[in-house]
């Protein structure tokens, strides 16, 4: 028995993750933020009494090299140096481990060393498929460095889901020796029941095991779930601060706090560093505004199970082709090919390669043209499936990619690589000699060697700057800050007339 | 023993008042919104299945008169044939019926006697004081017409508030008649835990008595409110409309519904009306973009207890005064006077008395200045207090308004007044000879002559029109798309000159 049912009268202490350095903008502002508008707030976040901050990890990575020509190693050791007193976390995707294919074991332990090296603590590991063998190396990564190894449950609804089946998953992953559960809800799908059922059925099963519950907030209903995961036993539930909150992103980290005040539960927050935390982030985020979200709230998404972040690529998708109004039938297509591929469910990757086949199937007819991404995840390429694949589609993958199905774990089919990686790596203008630079590379092969090249430039944010700001502000017309160029015709004549403030 | 402890396998069927018509745009948009903006929704939220349909009352009186020139009664009619099949519900704040003082008896029965003529079917009785025996005479006037008379439980939070404080109101509105108890609150104070302990202590005093429950959701915490409030037993909760929800608003209808997914409670809303009735308001909304609050969430109205609302009231009038950067010593200020006045609820007109009241305060020392609202208020013009008022304050008003203090109900002071509202409003230019305009006239005196005068001009909307619409998305300076032509005088003489992007 817990102390917690014998002490009813004490209230039991729920830990916070903030989710601000890391999936607060991800998914509010795109990943843009940059460093510079992150440090201001690090003294208060590490004072404020987090259970954990999440500041690394899942599309940080490839955004700091992408779009801000930041390196990611160097943003970890300076949240380190910045946050001393937190744990640090991060998501990481398993076999993939913040990349977009699967990679030979010997990547994955060189990954989770380095950035254990770098300061990380917590690992939150997840993978899209729920397939365990996809985690357990990670998993047993994290271990070997001494870290704290989350095991992560993908939450979805399907005809296949259920709280026994979750309940199973968990114990697999304490099988691997993970430190603590993270039921992960990255669309927003977790109501109140489930969050109750799951959460208490985990703990009924295995004991006072840690579990971490990661909701999103887009379709309304999710403070209710944190409150009845609470109830159910959660340990720790994940917020962002309230300027940094709500849509696409997260419940509000004061409000969380708040709504648990007279109840059988408390948190050891500090409020007046939250609100420092808040009044930074709230002069910082109109300076992305042109990456933001437009969502508040969705509950559509409980028909389609289509996360927003996925609608959207969608629909660029359609507008590339000059599709754009058949997202009625992409959206009444995707939960056919979830159902095709086994209901996985919908986050990094299997989202984008669900989404975009079904976008395929609408513009081209019906598996007439699979990606190979589809076609490799209906081959096995991707894990195990929660339910079986469709055989028919199976077949076409086959004929279309000339490549068999499989069952094993699909990282036992690689071969080691970390040499061929090194050599690659090493063949690269700027290339630094760590092995840091040959992970940026291994993830991100396209992308590294422009990074590589103009890192030495240094950060370039992508926020508006001040001037912008007022400029925008102010309105357009009459905030010429420098010239503009016309046509200009007079009577019939045409001249190139250039206009600016006198 | 009521049947829900019985039945305990069938989920119990909790009610929705959708706000959208009244409190959603009221809290969103200032009161803004045109009937023509509400009309194409009426179909579908008619035929949604909420238990009420709150659509006048409120603020949405003046604002018609004062700002859209409309008559409000025309609206309530035009609402009363487009929802046939709802209840119509209104909120009414007891003795000052929609205006700001306290209205002899007959008033308050003919504006009763009007309102239930004209199709209004739930009168929600308030006081800001808490006083029932400001709302006696309009529950009474409720009953007599054979309307549900729903009697009010404003929450706040102060030191002289507690559970027991709110069971014996709700046991004094009962004693009234009242067909049901609401638990309002206005400034998203309530929080999960007292929403439930109120809730239950209700239940328990007073048997299967209906509860209804309406919450701002400004903390970002009232969503979990309502569960707590509903598990305790709440028969009917408030929600607006996904698309006009949030913010200093409520918590969004769909959410509600779907937050109850699989628990022992349920809904009979139809969704799909839902999702039209979100689409329509989702195009509307951006044309009284001018009128919206920035604010999503703020929790630290727990600390100061200040509705959004007057927040930024206070700070208009700070600003008018140039003194902007005080801000912070009013809201000190703000909870002195809240003492000195016995910790009245803040809410209309509570709240623009004791706000004012504190900006007096900080910008002419304390209490050098009260104004006549905040000397009644001290000296019982606005009924009884919560707690006993501050002497040496009550002195000072005594002394600066040279009125004594009063104990009785206030309106027993009150001559009967109609027969000389009929004349002064007989003698406006406009006045139509109606019950209803002699009522008009006695709510809003000051801006009744101008829209008795105007009234034949029709409704003026005051949303953006769909050019403007147009241009703001475009942007100006570069949203030349075709040349335009100018006449450009330049040293004297005239040219055509025409313009657009080189």
């Amino acid at each position: 028995m817990s102390p917690r049912q014998i002490e009813v009268s004490e209230p039991r202490e729920i830990g916070i993750t903030e989710l601000v350095l890391r999936d607060g903008h991800q998914s509010l502002l795109a990943t843009r933020m940059a460093m510079e508008d992150m440090v201001g707030a690090c003294a208060d976040i590490d004072a404020a009494g987090y259970w954990s901050v999440e500041c690394w990890g899942g599309a940080t990575y490839d955004s700091c090299i992408r779009f801000l020509n930041e390196d990611p190693w160097e943003r970890l050791r300076t949240f380190r140096k910045l946050l001393p007193n937190s744990r640090l976390q991060m998501l990481l995707r398993g076999q993939n481990l913040l990349g977009y294919r699967h990679y030979e074991d010997e990547v994955v332990d060189r990954f989770v060393d380095k950035s254990a090296e770098a300061g990380m603590d917590v690992f939150r590991v997840f993978d899209a498929m729920n397939d365990p063998r996809n985690l357990e190396h990670a998993m047993a990564a994290v271990k070997k460095v001494g870290k704290h190894a989350q095991g992560t449950i993908c939450y979805t609804i399907s005809p296949v889901h259920t709280v026994e089946g979750y309940v199973k998953l968990a114990g697999e992953l304490l099988d691997m020796g993970a430190d603590s559960i993270a039921l992960k809800d990255m669309a927003a799908l977790l109501k109140p029941q489930p969050a109750y059922d799951i959460v208490k059925a985990v703990k009924d099963t295995y004991g006072d095991v840690q579990i971490n519950v990661h909701c999103h907030s887009t379709t309304g209903v999710t403070q209710v779930s944190l409150m009845k995961a609470i109830e159910a036993g959660a340990d720790v539930v994940d917020a962002s601060v309230s300027s940094m909150s709500l849509g696409p992103g997260h419940n509000p980290t004061e409000s969380v706090v708040e709504m648990l005040e007279g109840t059988g539960y408390t948190t050891k927050i500090d409020m007046a560093r939250v609100y420092k935390v808040r009044d930074h982030f709230k002069k910082i985020r109109p300076k992305y505004a042109e990456f933001e979200s437009k969502t508040l709230v969705d509950t559509k998404i409980f028909d389609s199970q289509i996360p927003g972040g996925m609608l959207s690529n969608m629909e660029s998708q359609l507008r590339a082709q000059g599709a754009a109004d058949r997202t009625d039938e992409v959206m009444a297509m995707v939960p056919i090919c979830r159902k095709d591929a086994g209901y996985p469910p919908l986050v990094t990757p299997s989202s984008q390669i669900v989404g975009t086949q079904a976008v395929f199937n609408v513009l081209m007819g019906e598996y007439k043209v699979m990606t190979g991404e589809f076609a490799d995840m209906m081959l096995g390429y991707y894990g195990a499936s929660p339910a079986p694949r469709n055989p028919e589609v199976i077949a076409l993958a086959a004929e279309q990619a000339k490549k068999e199905p499989i069952t094993v774990r699909p990282a036992d089919l690689l071969a080691p690589e970390w040499d061929s990686l090194v050599e690659q790596a090493s063949a690269l203008p700027g290339y630094d000699g760590t092995e840091e630079d040959v992970l940026t590379f291994a993830l991100f092969p396209g992308v590294a060697p422009t990074f590589f090249e103009h890192r030495k430039e240094g950060p370039k944010s992508v926020a508006r700057t001040e001037a912008q700001m007022k400029a925008a502000a102010e309105g357009q017309a009459n905030a010429l800050s420098g010239p503009i160029t016309y046509n200009v015709t007079v009577n019939g004549a045409s001249h190139t007339v250039s206009v600016e403030p006198a």
